[in-house]
């Protein structure tokens, strides 16, 4: 993290990988390693999760690209949504598996699961648990 | 997610920004961009956590590296896991943020927040509500 | 619960501690204690939230009272919200706490924390994390 | 709230519809009935249930009864057990719904799906889902 590249702005793609490489780093050197159990990192992203609903919880509908939202609304959002992400990397990690290639596994059964049909592509098929 | 590359396994480095990319076609695609609202997709984040949470939640204490779990339990396991991560990225997406960017900054922060410190790193120092 | 009122659509007041006691006793019949521990419990609370949040995810801001909604989904509803009950009530149960005279006690600290006075009623005034 | 009893500890059983109309009447004198939207009250939820996972995310697993818990440790988990409650009464409350009998009539499907029978009950018949 104290690395010479200093601003991470201008790292430019973001991998899965350096998330889970960085955060197994960032706990090792504090010796958070213990603290690391599956269930604990599981209640932990349940805790960032609340964090990221508070953000959205009174205030209605919102439009895609948050356009009334001030730039310090916009970055506690990114940070909550961060957290939730760091949680679920380390989660994945400390389970023994690998969440990129996971990730592109699952995109590829639902392509499957959700053919692209015109003729049928209506709210009936939308799925309920979609994602 | 039909093209020629076939077996995702292949992949080696996994981006944020692939799977944003990818995500944001299969809705497209799917005529499905009219139901991924910012609290939409929020609702169907918390949706997929819970499912996540169901694979732990009469089990106990979980070691790490999940010993004793079969494989189809440990693919069940990554097909949540990938579930709340896609949710997540699709969220980020339509609120206009870049969530990788945003999950290396918070790593720096982090790492300001929590310094090592061989001298002080007892249990005093970890935090509440770390990650 | 196989005793002699059998509709249970006759009681009047339901109880937390009725509630409690129903649930004991179901588990202890069923020898489902052992699985009854606090962080399992609260694993199970958050699966039942998720299944809630799915009911919810795909279909925008929902007005109160719920007009447009079939009596099927209805239903649908009212046994995700009992789960999320349910599970509540056992986590306070095992944890060995009272959780209706905790809720009382809430009540009373959130009306001092948040006193009434037409004159700063605005928004100003609606806190962030309030339920 | 602000009634002659005062010191709500005295009172025995705490009804769901007592504190329905507690709420009720707390949100309408402060003019907050305004932000209480069914999915408003969902993502306060889900607030509040991260604040009750917070408590739980580093101790690994919790004996029943809290054995080494400190009092002040009870009082704060107390409260996030009661901040769940208010805003599941809330969010039946708005949603029309009579979130006591949801919960006796839960009860009792739950006793038909999962008969008490020794003779086979083993794991096998712990569901999965079952709260």
């Amino acid at each position: 993290m104290e690395n010479s590249h200093g601003c991470p702005r201008r790292v430019k793609n973001v991998s899965l990988e350096e998330l889970r490489d960085r955060l197994a780093e960032f706990a090792r050197v504090r010796e958070w390693e213990q603290y690391h159990s599956p269930r604990n990192l599981l209640l932990a992203l349940v805790g960032e999760v609340g964090e990221l609903s508070e953000i959205f919880q009174w205030k209605g509908e919102v439009a895609r690209g948050l356009p009334n939202w001030s730039p310090t609304d916009k970055e506690h959002l990114e940070e909550e949504l961060s957290d939730v992400l760091l949680c679920l990397v380390q989660l994945a990690d400390v389970c023994g598996l690998d969440l990129g290639q996971a990730a592109l596994t699952k995109i590829h059964k639902n392509a499957q699961k959700y053919p692209v049909n015109p003729k049928i592509s209506d709210t009936t098929n939308f799925p309920n648990s979609y994602p």
